[in-house]
């Protein structure tokens, strides 16, 4: 038996393994390997997107920060890869696995941010599970969307010359006690919808493990290459490029758009979320290999997590 | 703050604090509480159940395990779930989160259990998600499910006087080793597909905690008492009545039934099902408070876990 570690393998390699040859049926769009899954359904004329996102303790979180936020946070998660499809969130079921010795008020300040969130973004809790855990607690959610087939934007159709912007500011997520913007970030539903609706958006996904370990994705899902001015990067205040390249948990979308549509977009999107930065960063080339190096960023599976 | 720790309180208690004032659509027809959840669907007929589950390492199983047999039971249990509210299953995620030394055969070995599971009874495996874990293995699923809804069968419906019939057999379901039947047990789908298409069944779940965990929740939700008789118990040979009622993980359908159709039902079910045996146990009753004394099975937050 293979008993090769998981810790010595990329975290892309381990999922591409494990997912080869699943069983899918005709009526399936988007399997694994994007944001999030598209599934027909008989009758409708919207596609079902499918997410699931889990929360570790210690990995992702840790007790002490504010269970709300800890809730917030597994909820945004999901719904920010519904808003990178296209999407808009529908409902929501919601795993724990938690060591009983945990106090029962941080698991109900967890499900206050649950619902905070659920309400802010219109979804409608339906339920889930509770089960023991020997040690670190675990929050899993799976969340149901609708998308128009049309409006449906994935990560493979990025062409060469393509402009790729994203929205917002990138890095320092993480505060120096590990609390920060990862357990309040505001998922970009709106913005990915009205980009969706309104623009030929090529390829798009949100920056979760960081514009350095998710830009090669899109790039290498659409099968291109990239240049990227590292000196036009947005970010946060007291930021270098190399934590807006590699700190991750962003939660910002990146996308790939025509260059002719480029000025277009800018202005209108000036109008629409003018409290909102919207960035041109680089351009799609079309040599696969032709990349602008960047800090590698999280793309271990010993440091990270990803989309199976 | 309130530092009561989970371990205090029973399970069913819990989930219904945590999930009082969730903000539900008025789409959501079932959603905390029943085997799955279900939500009409616009411009479809069908309602979608949407179920969730998860399975624990130390808890659920253990590393010596086949990881076939942990992957098979990870998504048949959500089948299950599904198969007992009269559903048919379609679309699964799934979460794993993993220690990075975890050989990477093993999960492989989980994969190839989930899909064997999803091969069998007609499931999609349209991705999910991989993360890191500090200690113990997880696993979550989120299964997709339709059903008419004339044939929606949720715990709420049972009526004074009503037969209760067991699928199988129960007890015994962990041999000497944790091994045993509850890693490779068959989902009852075609046989709760049947029931609610066939006949007026009034209320119906899976025993996954043991009928002397469930049967008090299906009699709870129908507001009602019941009165077994503890010697018709169907058993595995080798097992006592207190195992039958406590051992758990049994996954065979309880449900509840006019007596009038119980014979009618038992007649056709021996042609329908006849390696499969159905049992009548006994009578669900008018007054709530009015139970035959089970032992108490696994219904503590600290030694199991339950729908929320």
């Amino acid at each position: 038996m293979d008993s090769q570690p998981l810790s010595t393998l990329r975290e892309d390699d381990l999922v591409q393994r494990l997912t080869r040859n699943l069983p899918v049926g005709h009526r399936v769009i988007a399997g694994a390997g994007d944001d999030c899954a598209a599934v027909r359904v008989p009758g409708r004329k919207e596609w079902q997107l499918l997410k699931t996102d889990c929360l570790v303790e210690d990995v992702h979180f840790r007790r002490e920060h504010r269970p709300e936020q800890v809730g917030w946070k597994a909820l945004c998660r999901a719904i920010s890869d519904i808003g990178a499809c296209g999407g808009k969130p529908d409902a929501a079921l919601v795993t724990v696995a938690a060591p009983g010795g945990l106090p029962v008020a941080y698991l109900e300040g967890i499900y206050r941010g649950l619902n905070r969130a659920a309400r802010r973004f219109g979804v409608s809790l339906v339920g889930g599970e509770t089960a023991r855990s020997p040690g670190a607690l675990f929050l899993s959610v799976a969340l149901t969307g609708w998308v128009k087939p049309a409006r449906f934007v994935r990560r493979n159709g990025g062409r060469a010359g393509d402009a790729l912007f994203v929205t917002g500011r990138l890095g320092g997520s993480f505060g120096a006690d590990g609390g920060g913007r990862h357990l309040s970030f505001i998922p970009r539903v709106a913005e990915g919808r009205w980009l969706a609706k309104n623009f030929a958006i090529h390829a798009m996904m949100d920056l979760s493990d960081g514009l350095g370990a998710d830009l090669p994705r899109l790039a290498d899902a659409s099968r291109r290459g990239y240049a990227i001015d590292l000196a036009t990067l947005p970010r946060h205040r007291g930021c270098t490029v190399a934590q807006a390249v590699g700190d991750g948990e962003d939660y910002e979308l990146l996308f790939a758009i025509a260059a002719a549509d480029a000025d277009t977009l800018s202005a209108a999107w000036r109008k629409k979320f003018p409290r909102l930065a919207l960035t041109r960063i680089g351009t799609l080339t079309a040599k696969r290999g032709d990349r602008t190096p960047l800090a590698p960023g999280y793309t271990h599976f010993a440091a990270t997590d990803g989309d199976a």
